[in-house]
């Protein structure tokens, strides 16, 4: 270990086999932390070549469960996203791509943020449960096209024990070292293709959107590395996507739009993410045709309707999407009020999501638990016009103290202009194999 | 100390509270071994500043005893040399200062090596010792102008955690983190003056001369920032320096060099040291008039009754000083030969270090037991005319196994030539406050 510290500190490329001893010892116990540790931050400071950030995630990849789906017939497609406000988008995808044919097996998340991961929202459902066993999953799959359940803890170990190290010593943002550690888990669990939403913006992870490009050209190339053909679309994270944050508020907007009601920016991406997801699956012949079965499927009612499908092959009761009542609602409601005319110049997607932490909407550390029910939803995004008084917001909440602490951070969040505003950018680009598509 | 990691890896310079903090929470246990192993491959990486490598100095020096040397009357000087196989010069050198007024309270290690340390050396003296209370060490210095003891191991602790670690994170080579771990310790040892010998050639540390100067240069601003003048000297050490390697050999080789009859490029090393330690220490106006006071001291005698004088003073048998045979001696000796006709081209330091090792003169680990008698003695150097069959070294060995282990590294560290070799460069430069002095 020494040696391999000492030849990337030099500015060195590693070795297949260096990596895999590397991953192979810490896994095991063998090389200690702080080896470990230093070797992150020559890799942080010295970066990694494509062939180092390849067998990096492959050795990630194999140190934990391989996910086999060879007994679901099709292309299986997969998205990841690398999160942000409001990102409800796996909800109202999955069903969207599934009517059109594309075959989608989704292992989720928990994880910490601003508000649950996919699975915490869909538990908003009555009786709806991601626990299920292997054939369980591989048969839903089979006769509906889609399914969710719970990720493995025992994916990809040695990423966990390796981001738990990162989190302590200073070397989380590198983007070789995020492109492997999501990629490993991403192609442990076995899908065909990979579409990846990467965000840009204040409210993403990757602020600046050259960076987004970068993490985004990095995975693609692991991923046709690994003979997974995957594209990446970099859409913008600047205000909260859609309207709704929150864990049941969330559901509740992904079915409004699979009803042909969603607001204009989520639809939009699930639109784009979805025609390249049944291109890849080669359920479209290219992106136009995608749009269009997209389009149709929410139109005709097929999306809903698989959606519904989805919710009782999970256990769930369905009654819940004629009536929104049936889902955890919180006590109260409190309106966040405009205190100018003109126009919402900004919102603040990073502080809407801790005004929603601070709601209990989601998790500060593993374990705790969230209120389903709270949330806020917007009723003004970026480029309305207002007037003082004007609803901007309305935060769902069940506590006096809690709203305190979430009321001030949300009014923050907004800024006004006296001028008009243009709408953020929602899609800035797609990466695919050797190719980047600037969009307009 | 995440925040302080951070700012290091995006190269920000740390304050001296930040250095402070690190120091003393890795000290006391409280920061783990991760976290200080991804800052030092950052420091290694981006380097350190001026202020930053004085500041850690200063925080690794204060982590444990500071030994007052208050009680002392006069302006004590100290030296420190970084090391090269055949360096007994502390052995020579101290009383040959000593018997020209200057006051020479010295702490000495053992620590790991082709030989032995100062200490070990000097214990091939029949009741010789280097264990005393700081009363007497005081006493002896006041009364005779110099004492030996062992250094502390209470001395700079954080020093010797952090050394422990860099030497399994592959940051043991940056000149910052050496400079400072070399003055931590001689700052805490007390001198007011100090004298820096810093080694360069292929046996080594430092084997670029242009690192050498650095490590050197930061070393003085370090000696300079905190009020303790110091000079480098910078040496070469491509060939071993003297004749003699091993421990009970060494004294002979320096009790040789106090009576005038010492290898030339060994004299000529204590003459130049002493000549600044004498400058440094007002016993002499400049280097001349040192060198001078040197040369007498040898001629006179007084350097020799001064060393007889301390070998009493440590409870030593000085009677070896007149029949070597009293010091251990090794049961069998081998003669190296000349396998050709030329002039010796090299001699490469490092391998004749390692033949000593594996003799038995050196430890490979702490707490191995080092054979005093076994070594090598080079019966010619760089540039002299041999013969085939003509003696090269002579080993003194106690063990076959040991002299077949030992023999072929030993010859394989001579190099010929046909051609007339110059003799290698002794002295490189002298490296003061504010300027280098280059030697031709």
């Amino acid at each position: 270990m020494y040696d391999i510290i000492k030849k990337k500190r030099d500015n060195g490329e590693l070795t297949k086999e260096e990596i895999e001893f590397f991953i192979n010892g810490y896994s095991s116990g063998e090389i200690p932390d702080y080896q470990v540790s230093a070797l992150l931050m020559a890799i942080y400071l010295n970066e990694m070549s494509e062939d180092e950030t390849s067998n990096l995630t492959e050795a990630m990849m194999n140190s934990g469960d391989i996910i086999d789906l060879s007994n679901i017939k099709g292309i299986k497609v997969d998205k990841h996203s690398t999160g942000g406000v409001g990102d409800k988008t796996t909800i109202a995808l999955i069903p969207l791509v599934a009517s059109c044919g594309a075959v989608v097996a989704k292992m989720s998340g928990r994880g910490l943020g601003h508000t649950g991961g996919t699975i915490d929202k869909l538990e908003s459902i009555e009786e709806f449960s991601t626990s299920m066993s292997k054939e369980k999953f591989v048969d839903s799959v089979n006769s509906s096209g889609m399914a969710v359940c719970g990720q493995s803890e025992e994916v990809a170990i040695a990423d966990k024990k390796i981001y738990a190290l990162r989190d302590v010593t200073a070397t989380v943002d590198n983007i070789s070292l995020i492109a492997s550690s999501i990629m490993s888990k991403k192609l442990a669990t076995g899908a065909d293709k990979l579409i990846l939403d990467v965000k840009t913006g204040d409210g993403a992870f990757m602020t600046e959107y050259s960076d987004a490009l970068k993490l985004a050209k990095e995975m693609v190339k692991i991923g046709e590395n690994m003979n997974r053909e995957t594209v990446a679309i970099i859409t913008g994270m600047e205000e909260p996507l859609g309207c709704a944050v929150g864990n049941s508020l969330e559901v509740v907007e992904a079915v409004e739009t699979l009803k042909g009601r969603g607001p204009k920016d989520f639809e939009r991406l699930c639109i784009t993410l979805g025609a390249y997801m049944l291109t890849l699956s080669k359920c479209a012949f290219g992106f136009e045709k995608g749009t269009k079965k997209i389009r149709e499927a929410i139109q005709s009612g097929a999306a809903l309707e698989k959606f519904r499908e989805f919710v009782v092959n999970q256990g769930g009761n369905p009654a819940f999407i004629d009536d929104y009542s049936l889902l955890p609602q919180a006590k109260y409601k409190y309106e966040v009020k405009s205190s100018d005319d003109g126009y919402v110049s900004r919102i603040e997607a990073e502080k809407i999501g801790m005004g929603a932490m601070f709601l209990g909407a989601g998790r500060e550390k593993k374990g705790d638990e969230l209120d389903l029910s709270v949330g806020i939803v917007l009723s003004k995004k970026v480029g309305d016009e207002v007037h003082t008084g004007d609803v901007l917001a309305v935060i769902h909440y069940n506590d006096e103290e809690k709203l305190r602490s979430a009321k001030g951070i949300i009014e923050a969040a907004y800024s006004y202009s006296e001028e008009k505003v243009l709408k953020p950018k929602l899609i800035y680009s797609i990466v695919a194999k050797d190719r980047v598509i600037e969009i307009n």
